[in-house]
C-alpha cells in the first residue's frame, strides 16, 4: 500500500520556503537536487519558491502521488483534510508539535489520525524526518544528501537515528534503497514499512530501529513471512526498566519486556542486534554476501596472533572450525613456503604477497569442507595491503561462498580500505567483528532453512479468565515475577 | 632490571646492512631516524653503513648498553658470547629460525639460554620485532615508524599485534611508553615486562597481549603489585581448545584452560579484554580520564533514541544511571528549552548549539550524584559537531570526573573526530563502546580500592602428593576435566 508513496511521481511540500534555515527551504533543496518527477510547492503567500510557481493551496493545484507537510502543528489537520478532499493517499508530517511534546498535542494527533481515516490516507508521522525512495531519486526528507544507491530498507523510530545513520553511511560507502523515519507512528507503523520491503525488489535486507511496537501480532506476522523472503535485522531499544523509563519520556509509549521481545524476535526469524554497530555490520553483511550453506568456517592469515583470536571467537560464536580436506592441505603445502601453517587457520606468513595470499584463498575455496572464509590481514613490513585487497575481492566475487575481509590497522591500512569501501565491501577492523558478522550471515542460513509451525489457537473461555484476572487483582497478588 | 635496556645510550645492531629490505637495514633506518644515542653498525664487512663506521664484531667496538641482532639463527649464538664477552647485558634477538620453526632450532633456542644465563643478560625474543621507548626516543624494532609519545606500556607476544596496533594507533593518534615485542619469551618475560612498565614512570597503563604465560606464580605476583599502581589490561588469546591448538602450531607453548586464567586475572586485578578493541578502548580510556569514585552514570544527548540505547547498555553493564538532584534539574529547566529533558539521561534537543551542550554539562558535571558522563552527538540538520566537540573537551578538561564522547555519525562529525584525535582524546563512534569503556575505569576504580588477601599457605607433604600422582599416573587414570 506504501508503492505509490515511494515511487511518487509528483510530490507536494505544504510549508515550501524561499527562507534560508527553514524546514520547508530544506525539503524543497532535497528534492531539487535528485528527483525527476513533478514537484509542488504551497505557500499561503502564492508566487514563486525556488523558480517553481507556488500555489496557495493544495486544493488550487489537486492531486498528486505524495504531500509532504512542514506547517505549524495547529495548521497541519485543515492541510490534511484539503489533502483528502483533493483524493491524495500519501502524507507524510514532519512538523512536530503532537503527542511527543504536550496533551494538546495528543488531542491534535488524535484528530489528525481521524481525518486520515475518513480519507483513507496513509499517514507517516508526524513528527519525522521524511523518507527516502534511492531507485526513484527520491529525498522528502530534510537531510539534504539522499543516501547511496544499495539494497538495505530502514526504518527508524528515531529521528536523530535517521541523520546520523546516513552521516554514517555516506562515510563508509553504505547503499540503502528505501528509507523512513516513523517519527510518532500516528499512522504508517513497522508493519506496514515491513511488508513493504518485502515486496520491494530492491529491497535486501529489512532494517529496522525500534523503540516500541504498535500492533505485535501484525508486526509478528509480516516479520515470519518477510524472513523467509529476505533478511530482517531488528534493533529494539529501551530493553531495561531505565531504558524503558527513557523511551516513555521520549515517545509516550510503552517500550515492553526485554525477554518478550526476544522470544517473539526468534520465533519470526528476526535477527536482533544489539547495539548500532552490529545493526550496520549484519545489514551491509547481509546485503552484499552469498549465504553460507553451513558453519564451518576457514580462517587465512598472515600472522599467528590474529589467527588464534579469530579461532577463539569463532568458536565462541557458535561456529566451527573447518577441517580442510587432504588434498587442499595438500597443495597448500605444494604451493606454500615449508614454515607456513596448511591446517585451518591457514598461516601463509608474515612476508605474504598478494599473490600467496590469492593462491591460497583459492584453493581453500574450493574446499568442499569450507562454508565461509575469514581472511585476516595485519600489516607488516613487507605486506602490500592494497594489492591484498584487490586480490582477495577477485577472488571472493567469484565464490558462491562468503568471504569476509579483516584488515587490522590504520595508516597503511588506509588504501585497503579504499579498495573495499570503493566496492561497497566492509572492511571489519577487528576480526571478531568479522565473526559476529558471519554468524549472523549463517543465523539467517538457519531462518531460511526454518519451518515456523503455526502457533497453536486454544479455545479459550473469555469471560472465565477476565473473572480470574479480575479476581486477582482485588486481591493484589503480586506477579511471580 | 630492564631499565638499561630500554633507556640505552648506545645501541649495537649486529647484522646492520646497507642492503635495502635487508632487516638489518629497516633496523638502522628506525634508530637513525630518532635516536639520539650512539649508534654501532656491526658487520663482519667492516667499512660503513649509512654513513657510520661499521666494526667487524661487537668485541671489536667494546660495551654498549644493548645489543640488537639480525643475522641468522645459526651465527647468533656466536654474536651473544661476544657480547657476553664484552660485558653487554642486554640482547634483543629479532633473528627467527628457534623453537617455532624446528628441533634444530629448539636446540638452538636452548643453547641461546644458557650463554645468555652464564654471562647473565637479558634476551628478548628470539623471534621478535624489537623495543621501543618514546622517551628515549629510541626505535630499535623494524616497524619503521616511532609510536606516538604517550602512558601506554605495551609487551606483545606477537609480532603481527606489535606492527598491527602501531600502524592503528598511528592513525588514531594514540600514544605509547614504552613497547616490546616478546617474540619466543626465551629470556625476558612478561612478568619482568610488568614489572619494568610498573616502575616506569612515563607509563600509565600496563596493556599486554598474550598466548601463553611463562612463569604464572610469577606473573600473579607482579600483577597483583601493578594493578595497585596502575591499570593494567591483558587480552589472553587461545582461550578455546581450538584457540589453544593454534597456539601451539603457532609458538609451540600451552595456552592453559580459559577459566583458570579469568580466576587468575580476576584475583591479581587484571581487567581482562575479550578483543583488541577491547584492549586498545580500555588501554586509551584509563591513560586518559580521571577514574570515576562511583558507578553513577549521566547521559547528555541531543537525541532521545541514542539517549535510551545508552541507558540500555549503562544498565546492562552494571553501571547506574545518575539520580539528578534537584538543585540540578531546577538549573537544567531554567537554562534549557521548554522540551529539553532534564531528567538523565538529560535530552538537549535536536537543534542544540555548542553553548547549550556546554551548559548541561557544566550544571551534570557539578552535580554530586554525578560520578561520569557520557556526552552523546547525533548530527542532526543544525547541530555544529566540531563546536561541539570543543566545547565539550573544554569543560571535560577542567572537571575530575570522567566525560566520554560518543560523536555517532560519518562524514559530519569527520571535524569534531578530528578535534579529539588532536588532543588524543577518544571518539567512542558508538554510544556502546563508551558505555564498555566507562565501565573498564569504574572496573579499576574498583581494583584499587581492593584489597587482596594473600593466599594462604598449606604445609604439604611433597612426597606423599607425588607419590598419588604418579600412581593415579601408572593407572592411567583420566582427568575429571
Amino acid at each position: 500500500m506504501l508503492n505509490v508513496m515511494f515511487n511518487a511521481k509528483s510530490v507536494a511540500v505544504i510549508g515550501a520556503s524561499e527562507t534560508k534555515g527553514k524546514i520547508g527551504n530544506d525539503l524543497m533543496i532535497s528534492l531539487l537536487n535528485y528527483y525527476h518527477g513533478e514537484i509542488v510547492p504551497i505557500n499561503p503567500k502564492g508566487g514563486k519558491v525556488m523558480g517553481i510557481p507556488a500555489h496557495t493551496s493544495i486544493k488550487d493545484y489537486g492531486y498528486v502521488d505524495l504531500a509532504v507537510i512542514v506547517i505549524p502543528a495547529p495548521l497541519v489537520l485543515r492541510a490534511v483534510r484539503d489533502c483528502g478532499e483533493t483524493g491524495i493517499k500519501n502524507v507524510v508530517v514532519i512538523s512536530a508539535g503532537f503527542k511527543e511534546a504536550s496533551e494538546e498535542g495528543a488531542r491534535l494527533e488524535k484528530e489528525l489520525v481521524e481525518i486520515c481515516n475518513e480519507f483513507d490516507i496513509n499517514l507517516v508521522g508526524p513528527n519525522c524526518l521524511g523518507i527516502m525512495n534511492t531507485y526513484n531519486d527520491m529525498n522528502a526528507s530534510f537531510s539534504s544528501d539522499i543516501a547511496h544507491k544499495g539494497k538495505i530498507g530502514f526504518m527508524t523510530q528515531s529521528g536523530a537515528i535517521f541523520a546520523a545513520i546516513l552521516d554514517y553511511a555516506d562515510k563508509k560507502n553504505i547503499g540503502f534503497s528505501r528509507l523512513i523515519s516513523l517519527g510518532n507512528k500516528a499512522g504508517v507503523n513497522e508493519k506496514e514499512c515491513m511488508e513493504n520491503f518485502m515486496e520491494d525488489e530492491n529491497t535486501g535486507v529489512i532494517t529496522a530501529y525500534l523503540e516500541g511496537i504498535v500492533d505485535g501480532p501484525g508486526f509478528i506476522q509480516a516479520s515470519r513471512k518477510a524472513s523467509k523472503i529476505k533478511p530482517v535485522v531488528v534493533i529494539k531499544s529501551g530493553t531495561t526498566a531505565k531504558g524503558s523509563e527513557a523511551v516513555s519520556s521520549h515517545t509516550g509509549t510503552i517500550a515492553g519486556s526485554d525477554s518478550a521481545y526476544d522470544a517473539a524476535f526468534s520465533q519470526c526469524g528476526i535477527l536482533r542486534a544489539s547495539s548500532l554497530e552490529e545493526m550496520m555490520d549484519f545489514s551491509r553483511t547481509l546485503a552484499l554476501f552469498p549465504l553460507p550453506k553451513g558453519n564451518r568456517i576457514a580462517i587465512i592469515t598472515n600472522a599467528g596472533g590474529p589467527g588464534i583470536m579469530t579461532t577463539d571467537a569463532t568458536i565462541k560464536a557458535g561456529l566451527e572450525l573447518a577441517a580442510l580436506t587432504d588434498e587442499t592441505k595438500q597443495k597448500l603445502t605444494e604451493g606454500l613456503p615449508d614454515t607456513a601453517n596448511v591446517k585451518n587457520p591457514v598461516d601463509v606468513l608474515g612476508d605474504a604477497s598478494p599473490e600467496r595470499f590469492g593462491f591460497a584463498l583459492d584453493i581453500v575455496l574450493k574446499d568442499p569442507n569450507v562454508d565461509g572464509v575469514i581472511y585476516l590481514v595485519t600489516p607488516q613490513s613487507v605486506t602490500d595491503p592494497e594489492g591484498t585487497a584487490k586480490v582477495a575481492i577477485e577472488h571472493a566475487t567469484k565464490s558462491d561462498k562468503p568471504v569476509l575481509f579483516s584488515f587490522f590497522g590504520g595508516t597503511r591500512c588506509a588504501e585497503a580500505e579504499k579498495v573495499l569501501t570503493d566496492k561497497m565491501v566492509p572492511n571489519y577492523l577487528y576480526p571478531k567483528t568479522a565473526v559476529t558478522s558471519m554468524k549472523a550471515l549463517y543465523d539467517y542460513t538457519v531462518i531460511k532453512n526454518q519451518e515456523y509451525p503455526e502457533p497453536p489457537q486454544f479455545d479459550v473461555d473469555r469471560t472465565k479468565v477476565e473473572a480470574i484476572i479480575a479476581d486477582a487483582r482485588k486481591r493484589v497478588l503480586k506477579p511471580l515475577d
